[in-house]
C-alpha cells in the first residue's frame, strides 16, 4: 500500500521522513505501518558502521568522510547512536543539533538516536532508521556507534563496512577492547596521526591482526593513518570503504551480511512484540492476585507464571513437541 | 505431592538439598517440580541481604553475623551471588568452597551461586535457593551480593533487611553509588571503624540520609559502626536487624515485603518462561526462512516477527482487547 506519506519519503522529503523517525523513536503504531510500507522500496543502500571509543575522532572523521562521498555525487544519511557524540549530543537534551557544515545540503541527512532511557531496542531503531534514509535514496548510511560498553549496539552486525577509529594515546585500551571489535573490523583508522605514538599504534595493531586467523579469500582488514581534522588520509579511507564493499559484491559476502542484519531484526521485532505482551502482563490484575497467592503459597511460581501466560497465550501444541507435524 | 526427597529436604537433609540446588543452577526441569512440592513449606524464614563495595569487608562481617545468631541457636543459610566475595569465588571456579569455620555445623548452609554467564535469571535462581533453604528449617537466610553495578541481583527486592556495608576510604565511592541503594538500606555497616575516616563516613553516610523524605512512622536508618575482623559491633548489628523485623511484623510490613518479593519472582518465572520459547523460536527454520524473505524485501519485519510469534502461540482476543470479557 502506497500511501502519500510513502510517496513523499521515496522523494527524499526531508519533513516527512524526520516526522516518521520522530515516530520510530516514540514506537508509535503508524510508524510500524509506514515502515511495512517502505520496506519493499530498501536495500538499496550500503551501511558503513563508524565506531571507537569517545575521544578518538569518530565525529570529525565523519563530517569529512561526508564531504569526500559529497564529491562523489553520493547521498548520505547518518544516524548517530554513539551517546557522547556531538552528532547525537543534542538527542540527550531532548532536540536535534546537525552538522552546521552539511546542514544546507539536502542530500546529507543527519539524525540521532537517544540511547538512554530506550525501551523498544536501539538496534531495532538504528535499523527503521536505516530503512528509512534507504528509501529516502541514500546511496550511503553512516552509523556511528560507540561500539563498546554494554548496552551499546553491536555496529558489526548492522554494517555492511566497519570502521574502527583509534587515536594514539589509546595503547592500553586496546589491549582492554573486546577482541570482538578488532575481529569484526574491516578498516582500521589510526586518527590523530601526527600526534606521538600514532605508528607505534599502527604496529600493535597490525601485530594483534596477525593473530586473528584468516579464512581463504576472507577480506583482510587494512590500517590506515589519517588526520580527520585536516582531511589527510580521507581520500585512502573513502577508497578502502569502496573496495570493501567490491570485494563484499564480488565474494557474495554481501547477500550474507543481508541476511545478518535481517536475522538481527526479526529477533528484535520479535523480543519488542513478546515485551509488549509482557508489560500488559505485569500490569494486569490476573498478575497482581497471583502474586499475592504466591506470598499466601497457595501457589508456586513456575505454576502461577504457566497461568498467567496462558490466561494471554495458547502455546500451540504442535510446537511444544519436537516438530512433528510439519504440514502447517 | 510429597515425595521422599521433599521429606529429606524438610528434615534438613544436606546432600539431597545440595543435589536439589545443583539442579536448579542447571535449570533441570526436575529441579522446578520439586521447588513446586517445597512451596508450600516455605516463608517461614527471614532474608537479610548484606551488600556493599568489593573490598568492604562484607565475607568477614557474614562470618561473624553467622557466629553471633548461632549463639542464639538460630539456624543459618547463605546464598552469596557476589562474584568477587571468597563465599562465591569457589561457584567462579566451577566448585563450592564452604567458609571451614562453619564447615562442620550442620546448622549453618553457604550455597554459592556463580553469577556471570547465567541465563536463567541471577534473581531467580537466588530466590529458588531461599526456598530450599527457608524449606530445610533455616531461621535466617544471609544473601551476600555486590548490589552495585549492572546485572547484579538489587538485594533489596529480595531481603526484608537489607544490609549495606561500608568502609573508609571508599568516600568519593559513595557520592556514584546510586541513590537508590542509599534509600533502600535500613542498617548501614561502617566497617573497619579502626580506620582513618570511619568517623567521617559516618557522618556522611547520616547527612545523606537527612536528605531522604521519612515517611511517617518509617524504619529510621540505623548507622553502625564495626570491626567485623574481631568482632566488635557485630551485637548491635545483629540488634538492628531483628529490632527491624519488629518494626516490619508490627507495622505490618512484612507482608508488603512478601508480595513485592512474589512479584518479582512471578515476573521473573514469566520471563524465563517466555525466554525458552523465543530460543526455540530463533533456532527454528521458520525463522529462519523468514529472515531470507526478509532480506530479499519479500516480508518486513513486523509482519515476519508476527508470523513467527503466530506459529508458536495464539495471543488470546480477550486479551487484545482492554479487559471487556472479564468472565474467564
Amino acid at each position: 500500500m502506497e500511501t502519500e506519506q510513502t510517496r513523499k519519503i521515496l522523494a527524499g522529503d526531508v519533513r516527512v521522513a524526520a516526522r516518521l523517525m520522530r515516530g520510530i523513536e516514540d514506537n508509535l503504531p503508524e510508524a510500524t505501518v509506514e515502515l511495512q510500507n517502505l520496506y519493499k522500496y530498501t536495500g538499496k543502500a550500503y551501511i558503513v558502521g563508524v565506531t571507537g571509543a569517545p575521544g578518538a575522532g569518530k565525529s570529525t572523521l565523519l563530517d569529512v568522510l561526508i564531504s569526500t562521498f559529497r564529491k562523489r555525487k553520493l547521498k548520505i544519511g547518518v544516524v548517530a547512536v554513539d551517546p557522547t557524540s556531538p552528532f547525537s549530543g543534542g538527542a540527550l537534551l531532548g532536540d536535534r543539533i546537525r552538522m552546521s557544515k552539511h546542514a544546507n545540503d539536502k542530500n546529507v541527512f543527519i539524525r540521532s538516536l537517544a540511547s538512554r532511557g530506550w525501551t523498544g531496542g536501539l538496534a531495532r531503531a538504528t535499523l527503521s532508521i536505516i530503512h528509512v534514509l534507504d528509501a529516502m535514496g541514500k546511496d550511503i548510511i553512516l552509523v556511528e556507534a560507540m561500539g563498546s560498553g554494554q548496552g551499546e549496539v553491536d555496529i558489526s552486525h548492522l554494517a555492511d563496512t566497519t570502521l574502527l577509529v583509534l587515536s594514539p594515546g589509546m595503547g592500553d585500551e586496546i589491549q582492554m577492547m573486546k577482541a570482538g571489535i578488532l575481529e569484526t573490523a574491516d578498516v582500521f583508522v589510526i586518527n590523530k596521526a601526527d600526534k606521538e605514538g600514532a605508528e607505534g599504534l599502527k604496529i600493535q595493531v597490525e601485530q594483534m591482526l596477525d593473530l586473528i586467523p584468516l579464512k581463504e579469500n576472507s577480506w583482510k582488514p587494512v590500517v590506515l593513518q589519517a588526520q580527520a581534522i585536516n582531511g589527510r588520509g580521507i581520500e585512502e579511507i573513502t577508497g578502502a570503504i569502496l573496495e570493501h564493499k567490491q570485494y563484499l559484491i564480488s565474494s557474495g559476502g554481501i547477500g550474507r551480511r543481508c541476511i545478518d542484519r535481517a536475522r538481527l531484526e526479526l529477533s528484535e521485532a520479535i523480543e519488542y512484540s513478546l515485551q509488549l505482551n509482557v508489560n500488559k502482563i505485569l500490569n494486569s490484575e490476573n498478575f497482581k492476585n497471583l502474586a499475592i497467592a504466591l506470598a499466601e503459597r497457595r501457589i508456586d511460581a513456575s505454576t502461577a507464571a504457566e497461568q498467567v501466560l496462558n490466561n494471554v497465550f495458547t502455546i500451540k501444541k504442535s510446537h511444544k513437541s519436537t516438530r512433528r507435524s510439519k504440514t502447517t
